[in-house]
């Protein structure tokens, strides 16, 4: 249908002929990663934050979509408040099934990888099997483990949720940091100090991290929504 | 951060006060979907191609993608292809699995359409209750049905993948249109007939119908992707 597509002929497949009524060839056009990455003028890639409940995870995740957004880049964040009532509504907190909703989120961050975006996942996931699984998914260096560092004593003076008031009265069982392990990031291509650090000062990392990756191009820091 | 994400405090939420260290309220901030339609330049949809084995819902999909990818449209397709193998690994083709399956493509699609992705799925879809489900879970107008009409007759001859055939020999149980049973769209939003007419004229009037609900602009027509 355009120069475009005939161009890239080695990846169209011939799948139906409907030699009955029309003659007509039909052809499956693909368009790919690259072709979408080329519109946004951004690479896509999986931000995936891990930390303790209250380290600031979803908090620093919507922080740096909101920079990128400024920056015009596509973007989106996937953490409980968008899966856990919808695609994953169905799963409960057990072991087996946290490590199904790690598995989802990550073949949902692959999905949106595919389809050109910047996606910023937010779950504790503490254990690092599940975060390997979810990079293992992946190209090469298109999964970027960003560890929000917080004391445990931090995260519970916070409590946001109060949940660890909770999980210490008991009513809460296996609840990360205190009566199951969080595994720490051996090797996280970013780290930010969320316990210590101010949240813009994080929001740089990040972005100092992509503008060092080739995933958003300085020209970009140029852009501003109006 | 800036002067956009104060514009909607009343979206945001309070959710960390790091009293003992920098006394820094963290906000959360919040990037709607309409946020990213603006910097898209168009809105975001679920066109949900639905019709018998063969009838082409996967090719017009990729070739209505085309078409809008070109039109610098942010673009997605959901098939068998990318989501069986991934997301939807442990489903089987059982009634139960399948209806298990286009629960999640339809929440994978609801994401999509927060992110701002016109989203193109493909699947037979053969039962209006699941095709409703998904429909209720979007908001009205976001989820438009795409009935691809082809008759029988015609998909058993073309049969592309061999598996009228083989449906035929009995070697595949319970096949839509042969031992199961494909329940017609109603009242489908857009019918085009992919056992008669060409693959362009089918795009075109699926470009039509978007044009016509405001989804994508005319002014996209006179892009052009280099």
């Amino acid at each position: 249908m355009s120069s475009k597509s005939e161009d890239k002929s080695s990846s169209d497949i011939e799948s139906n002929t409907d030699a009955k009524s029309s003659n007509v060839v039909w052809h499956t056009a693909t368009i790919t990663r690259k072709n979408r990455e080329d519109i946004n003028k951004h690479k896509s890639v999986t931000l995936w934050f891990t930390g303790l409940s209250g380290s600031g995870k979803s908090t620093l995740a919507h922080a740096v979509e909101d920079r990128l957004h400024h920056y015009m880049c596509s973007t989106f964040v996937l953490d409980g408040d968008n899966v856990r009532h919808g695609l994953c509504g169905d799963l409960s907190f057990s072991d087996e099934d946290r490590k199904e909703n790690i598995r989802r989120v990550g073949n949902v961050a692959k999905l949106f990888l595919e389809a050109g975006v910047i996606t910023l996942t937010a779950f504790i996931s503490p254990f690092k099997s599940d975060r390997d699984l979810v990079r293992n998914m992946m190209p090469h260096g298109d999964f970027i483990e960003i560890y929000c560092k917080a004391d445990l004593e931090t995260c519970e003076q916070r409590d946001v949720k109060g949940l660890y008031k909770k999980a210490r009265e008991g009513a809460i069982k296996e609840f990360t940091g205190i009566s199951s392990p969080y595994e720490e990031p051996v090797k996280p291509e970013i780290l930010v100090n969320t316990g210590n650090d101010s949240l813009e000062s994080c929001v740089d990392v990040v972005i100092l991290a992509l503008l060092k990756r080739g995933i958003i191009r300085q020209e970009s820091l140029l852009n501003e929504v109006d």
